[in-house]
């Protein structure tokens, strides 16, 4: 019985059989409560959290309530791997505008292809609504890069500003512990100082 | 309700708010059936875990498979501090008694005395049961060390062997980089080689 939940905990991201069994003696020795309310709020997200049908983060109405809002500029829309990166964005409180989400990034190989990861959707959504500029925020990978790349030369058939988030020194940052990738990006993508 | 799980799964030592988000956004993007099956073993084991009425281990039965066993050598008496301790030593597969788990180990500043950490117990069971020898498997802190030291003075008004687990270099290890206080504890616990 302790074993299969031990086996259980091992689905968690980064959990191996070491975690497993100090999160199991915790709960047994400490927290049986807090392994109750864990095992509650588990199903209760697992039933009842779905995909908000507009810009496919997960939600548990069938519009987010970013989508559902209208102060939010419907202008502009923000495109992202995942939810968190959502979260993320959101929590730096300078973007307004809407989001959509996809399923990860472009990766032939593993059999994701444009359909697999809602860009037919997003063609729609450019198509029907009166968007004026896509935010391209895929990660800086070289899988992120690629997705941008493809979604841009999908919006370039519709009449939309087109940006990618800026690439540069992260603030704080200190030129002699930056990598020489980041340096080269931040050289070539150099602003006018004003 | 996701902020809930999230805050269900800090309960977990070691787990903050930015890995319990990566745990909640895994389990809904990718393995929902692992997260309902982690639900149920959770339930399952907060249920009916108990402790075993002998060693103290945590078991689901009232006797614990050590305890129960006919084959282990009940002359022996293994004490450790906690039930992850006796999976650890079963691991050697050197050792061949039975257990006492304690719980945890004295720290009168946080309130765990001789009775709370079962004490009373041990002496019972030394005064009833014909134990030959007491090896106190502690661990090799300070607290471990004083709770080794009055299980100790404790154990000698009966007539049995009391030791203790070794101290020195792991095997593998290089003095180098080994701490000064394990390199004095070697040399300190030296032995007549032959």
């Amino acid at each position: 019985m302790i074993e299969s939940l031990n086996k259980a905990f091992c689905a968690l991201p980064g959990v191996g059989n070491k975690t497993a069994q100090r999160f199991v003696y915790h709960l047994l020795e400490r927290n049986r409560e807090g392994g109750m309310s864990l095992a509650k709020a588990l199903v209760d997200v697992m039933e009842h959290v779905k995909h908000c049908t507009s810009c496919r983060t997960l939600s548990e109405k069938t519009l987010c309530h970013i989508c559902a809002s209208e102060v939010r500029d419907a202008s502009q829309l923000c495109v992202v791997e995942t939810p968190t990166n959502i979260h993320a964005i959101e929590q730096s409180g300078v973007y307004k505008g809407k989001y959509f989400v996809l399923s990860g990034y472009l990766s032939p190989i593993d059999g994701i292809g444009a359909s697999e990861l809602g860009l037919d959707e997003l063609e729609q959504k450019l198509t029907n609504q009166n968007i004026k500029e896509i935010i391209l925020a895929t990660n800086a990978t070289v899988e992120g890069e690629v997705t941008a790349h493809y979604i841009a030369s999908m919006a370039k058939q519709f009449d939309i500003q087109i940006t990618r988030i800026a690439h540069g020194i992260p603030i704080g940052g200190e030129l002699e512990y930056t990598d020489i990738n980041t340096i080269a990006h931040a050289l070539l993508g150099r602003k006018k100082y004003d």
